[in-house]
């Protein structure tokens, strides 16, 4: 039997997505279910089993090689447990020996969301074919990946690319991670919404007061609202230029909800990029949206656990 | 023959030194000149071959398997040209060409001074069994380099962990890079200095404004140079817990001249790391002064050179 495929986990705060995926990138088999968040730890895993479960009861899953993890973070992939911020529950929760004694021999991969992210993005979407990127995720946090030298880098933990928790603003506001100004402080939605709010941006009659309508504003004209974007453009394209200084990235993709304002984010982001990638080895640097959808943590999982148990028919080629 | 040596040149403003170096990282034969950084490029290129002549003349030259070059930046190894700011003769100069020329078919390698200073660390001093590391020097300017899953990470450049040049400060004063708050524009030693006599700081009798006094002072208890070094402390505190964040490094190797100030700044510093570097997954980060002398530079070279040719009997055990 041809072991050609790899089965993918994402787990969320909302929803546990399963897939077998093969080595095009198309899922074959899907599965899923609401994730118990607010119930215990064993209850939350036993629907993770059921979602195994179902990609496991057909014929395909003979042929699956190995299995990749994306989890909301924060993870650990060297203990193989993970705590997600919104799956209170699981706190160390040993994920990796609870799937691996679903899925017998075969290698389970743990990587953080935003590194599952990247993996889909330069498997099957905008980073395809760079060796060395950022991608991001700038929605109601900031997460992100890197792929350096034509591979994924997950870090020791799984958890690298965490440029929502970088300071570009060092006496900046407290971040509740405890550090100040970071990226995410800046730049995620929720900030984005409350700095227009907090500037004398009024929402529309639906009382809507998501970055979604402040970058309708913004593109209606509103300046309080385009100024509350042009911040965190700045933010982002801080923390995108160091990330580029530190490991030389030549491209930046950027999905998730906020992206989704289009040119709102977009252009003041390339016009606050010429600001601070200054350096000539940098210059090249761009950004680009995100192309992959909602199946971008599964597809990645997969690549990811293809990539890290050198499944080769799996890698990305640079 | 056995070709178990490295040659190594280290080119900065000042010197242009070379080395035969060992698979122990010994200095078997050294050669020196000044750098006539005033003159014409191609005076400053003869400078070079007579170094080169100097190690070539005696009979180790014929157990040199690989040639590496560490330049004061910018560097391009992708073109194999330098345009460093301290030698105004060279802008996109072939010093690669230049070299390979007076070397035969021995591959050459060319890396950023920073980068070479970390390999050297890696290989030989403090980060030392790390397999994910910063290295910093921290003097007129703020440079570094990074060792990634056991292996240096020079980027397709050579001028990966320019960490000098990241800005932790998104509206801070204006660099000479063209960006803002830039970790060197608040943590070299001019900038130490600076700030400590816009605060009111002294100079003594000697009329000595140098970070070294001031360094001298806050060891003294002059609360104004100390709030400088803290300063600079913080800035590369946020630095360093970005580089943590985004690539997950365990230990940060600092040195270059202000690195000298010793607890005056290495205290400070890490107080503030806990400050931002707060993701579970960095807290194990530390910060440790560097152990490799003036020879880093060559030594560094040597093993630059040695892991990307790929001569295994050089590359330092992760």
């Amino acid at each position: 039997m041809q072991t050609d495929l790899s089965a993918a986990l994402d787990i969320g705060g909302t929803k546990i997505a399963g897939a077998l995926v093969d080595t095009h990138g198309r899922l074959i088999v899907r599965a899923a279910r609401p994730t118990p968040a607010d119930k215990d730890g064993a209850t939350v895993m036993r629907a993770v089993a059921e979602v195994v479960g179902e990609l496991a009861a057909g014929p395909e899953w003979a042929r699956v090689a190995a299995v990749g993890i994306g989890s909301a973070g924060p993870v650990n992939a060297a203990s193989g447990t993970v705590s997600p911020v919104n799956i209170p529950g699981w706190r160390e929760f040993p994920l990796v020996a609870g799937v691996q004694a679903l899925v017998g021999e075969r290698p389970v991969v743990l990587v953080g969301d935003g590194v599952a992210m990247t993996a889909a993005e330069h498997w099957q979407g905008a980073a395809r074919g760079h060796a060395n990127a950022l991608c991001m995720v700038v929605s109601t946090g900031v997460g992100g990946g890197l792929v350096l030298n034509g591979r994924l880098h997950p870090g020791p933990t799984g958890n690298a690319g965490h440029i929502g928790h970088i300071s570009v603003d060092l006496d900046g506001d407290p971040c509740p991670c405890g550090a100040r100004g970071c990226v995410e402080r800046i730049a995620s939605g929720p900030n984005i919404a409350r700095r227009a709010l907090a500037h004398g941006w009024q929402p529309g009659p639906d009382g809507d007061a998501s970055a979604a309508a402040v970058a309708a504003a913004a593109r209606a004209g509103d300046p309080v609202a385009r100024r509350s974007f042009e911040r965190a453009a700045q933010a982002l394209a801080a923390g995108i230029a160091a990330t580029a200084t530190l490991v030389e990235i030549d491209i930046a993709v950027i999905g998730g909800g906020v992206a989704g304002a289009g040119e709102v984010l977009f252009a003041p982001l390339r016009a606050a990029l010429r600001d601070y990638a200054t350096l000539s080895f940098i210059s090249g640097l761009t950004v680009v949206p995100a192309q992959m959808g909602t199946d971008a943590g599964v597809v990645g999982a997969a690549a990811a656990a293809a990539q890290q148990s050198r499944l080769e028919a799996f890698v990305p080629a640079p």
